[in-house]
């Protein structure tokens, strides 16, 4: 049974930032991770919105605690992140750095990153998607959130990497937040989706395709789901698009952005 | 030279409804409009969105309404919209009745509707070009919107094959929503548009194909522009894109809701 273990606190603006190392997992040692929530807990429970990082990035990244600050003040909702694999400050096996040198190797030559990254995430994922249940696991053992409350799960890159196949098997999980990826490894999860899901994608990508990208999007079992492609290249994605997905939570978990979301 | 005569004036919720005439047009009667406005024009001079309406319905239908509603009291915008030919308060005439007759016999016979609307629809634009840009003309030379302030223009449906060749000819339109319309009498004006676009369609609309739809929102020149997918059949746009929309024109804009959109 996994738990959680705070190491440090610190508060700014309205936001509590904890980190925490998530312990019990077999043969894993500490997750470590981060949980942002309103400084005031005079709300009592709250959503919680789990978010997984991009490749090469980790839990602080400023997209990271960029998002988390918009879904805390816009919405009141907790909002967690975990280190992936190989990534911030876990530990990289030889298995990650081959990889990682491969794909520099790949960049440098001017081939297609595609295949390294779709099969380096894909082995992430398989790794990640435990450890993405025993956190929930542990932040659900939290008084302020709670079991059988509302879950988001927002990823993109390689968070669509982990996330998807993590949503598919996640009933607790009831919207999402996806986008740029390649849909090799992960179309045939995504129709095993059918929460609603906001999917962002590129015009312009350098790296996925057109054809790539609406491929996903399609392969999702959801009901409701909308796509939002922007003009422009990969890391491009524009700033707006954060904003959207915030309001697509408050609509879908609840929460003070819901009304006029 | 064209200008407006005022014929009517309410007042409600904040919002100052008045309905117009366009007069002035070469060998065209008075064209019938209405112009939404903050209550208190304590305000001064404020942007002005333009707005065109879908086939078969008018200037005052529910969806303008309400669109107008939202600019009015989230941005402070003024609104306008002119009924379309043969539509609302103007005349049919013995062509719109044929087209219109062979749209029903289409419709009931479960014909494609595609190839009559696209017909009909670039026949209504012809005339509405000159129309649209007659009444930017007449609204400009109202005190509180002025020459040279920004103009958007917003419409779905006809309202976008009305507004793609309205907006490739007119330099004061600064930002546009448009959507849900096929790419063949209206792609290569879209390419003479450049500037930002949002662009709405359906993943499962039953009479635009998924081809049609991204063919035209590809076409624009822009160098900003957003495509929103929605699953869901033609009808069935969610209402959440209006407010996308109304973000969108405050962000491009200016305005009240442009801090934080």
């Amino acid at each position: 049974m996994s738990s959680l273990q705070f190491t440090a606190e610190a508060s700014a603006n309205g936001v509590l930032e904890r980190d925490f190392t998530v312990v019990g997992l077999p043969e894993t040692p500490g997750i470590p991770g981060v949980l942002w929530s309103p400084s005031s807990d005079a709300a009592g429970r709250a959503p919680l919105v789990l978010m997984a990082h991009g490749g090469g990035n980790h839990k602080k990244h400023p997209a990271m605690a960029g998002r988390a600050r918009l879904l805390v003040t816009a919405c009141g909702f907790h909002v967690a992140v975990i280190d992936a694999p190989g990534h911030g400050d876990r530990p990289r096996t030889a298995h990650d750095e081959r990889e990682v040198a491969e794909l520099f190797r790949a960049r440098a030559a001017g081939e297609p990153e595609g295949p390294i990254v779709v099969r380096y995430n894909d082995h992430l994922a398989e790794l990640a998607v435990p450890e993405y249940r025993a956190t929930l696991d542990a932040l659900q053992g939290l008084p302020q959130i709670g079991a059988g409350g509302p879950v988001g799960f927002w990823g993109i890159n390689m968070g669509t990497a982990i996330g998807v196949p993590f949503v598919a098997v996640e009933p607790r999980v009831t919207a999402a937040v996806f986008g740029q990826h390649w849909p090799d490894a992960l179309a045939e999860k995504a129709r095993q989706i059918t929460v609603p899901v906001e999917f962002d994608l590129q015009w312009d990508d350098e790296h996925i395709t057109r054809d790539q990208g609406l491929a996903l999007f399609d392969a999702f079992g959801s009901k409701e789901k909308s796509l939002h492609v922007n003009s422009g290249r990969h890391k491009e994605l524009p700033r707006f698009e954060a904003d959207s997905a915030v309001r697509f939570f408050a609509r879908h978990l609840g929460g003070a952005a819901g009304a006029s979301a």
